[in-house]
């Protein structure tokens, strides 16, 4: 029932930013990653193939997932090789505070979905209520998701440790033995910081992408411009940066 | 006759530095690359099994090569995920400043160098004569390398050329069709800076490796305790912090 109520609210969520933000002046959108984004790729390929708008619109997947949902359903697939300004990018998150630093990556996707957000003009999330939270913790209780190059997860783990608190564990794959290996051919380490210390997102993202081995955090601060959350009562809420 | 000096100055510059740095309380030390290191190994090795030193010293590699190295002369090799704490490290370095900036990463493997460069408590450079200037850029000519993800390559060149001028191009193989690729998986891109441009290095290091999908820059900054400089008069010239 739940479940029914969440997939509603994404879909809603998803067709209504996609619907505000994709237009006939969009030549490129960047495609994000997870569950919702599912929802606003099949808009976007519903008035390309139902409505014969955006004939020429290109996609540029965040992931493989997004490569995948792209082929699927027969838009025109882009890179960043070739277009590397992107107008629109479209993408979920895992957790959205009331300042829009958003936590990504719960998926795993984070790097790709960063490089993308960061080329777009216009990155644009959407999500369902339950990502919708005053303080970062407060509803997502996995973490920051941080990909690491392989050899050094351990050193990377002991210094997030030492200058943030909280614990980084290495993320286990389900259907493979010993740990997720992400797109990029990395680790990921979730890192569970300590619930109700008033971090500063934007330094502990500096100083944890400064460390090296660490290739990218999913915090993302100052990137989204808008997020659409799906709300339980069925109506779309926006929140503005 | 040149590369017969080069040789000497590098051989005596490792030497020097691994008879003052390595001794009975080195427990763990990393193994840079390139090819002085080299002969910063044959020394650690000649002391193991002809003077039958440091037998528990253990070595922890920067790059396969070393890797190689390592096992080529067979001695202990360690990992950072069992030696996190490193005593001492020593490596190269392409260009060595007045402030003790390193440009590093010509052999491509600057990432992992970097990793266990920061996990050192000493990190120790040594060099042949050419790679001592005042001002980066002043002998060295190919850039700063810098690694990034492959699908990202062409953004990050237009952002770090639009943040900083010069010019950044994709590393191409020799010995291999199209890009190096490196032991990471990644593409490295070498970017020109503008000659006789007064740059703040460590604004530049952090701005680049801030950017979405660059993994790593080859600049190290504060981060060498130490170099040696084998110079061609046969002396060793020592820069300290």
């Amino acid at each position: 029932m739940e479940d029914i109520a969440l997939d509603a609210a994404k879909k809603t969520a998803a067709r209504t930013a996609v619907d505000q933000w994709v237009t006939e002046d969009t030549k490129i959108l960047g495609i994000g990653s997870g569950s919702t984004v599912v929802y606003a790729v099949q808009r976007i390929a519903e008035r390309v193939w139902k409505e014969g708008e955006l004939t020429d619109l290109i996609c540029v997947p965040s992931s493989y997932q997004a490569h995948h949902l792209i082929l699927d359903y027969n838009l025109n697939l882009g890179d960043l090789d070739r277009n590397p300004n992107i107008d629109v990018a479209i993408d979920g998150a895992d957790e959205v505070d009331r300042h829009m630093v958003l936590i990504k990556g719960g998926g795993g996707c984070l790097l790709q979905e960063k490089v993308v957000a960061s080329c777009a003009k216009n990155f644009i999330v959407v999500a369902d209520y339950t990502k919708n939270s005053i303080r970062l913790g407060e509803q997502w209780c996995r973490g920051v998701p941080i990909e690491v190059a392989p050899m050094a997860y351990v050193p990377i783990k002991l210094h997030i440790e030492a200058l943030f608190g909280g614990e980084a564990s290495l993320r286990m794959a389900k259907v493979k033995a010993g740990p997720i290996v992400t797109d990029n051919g990395n680790f990921l380490l979730d890192w569970k910081f300590i619930a109700n210390r008033e971090y500063d997102w934007d330094e502990v993202n500096r100083a944890i992408t400064m460390i090296p081995g660490v290739l990218e955090t999913g915090l993302f601060v100052n990137m989204a411009q808008k997020c659409y959350f799906g709300m339980a009562d069925g109506n779309v809420k926006v929140q503005n940066k």
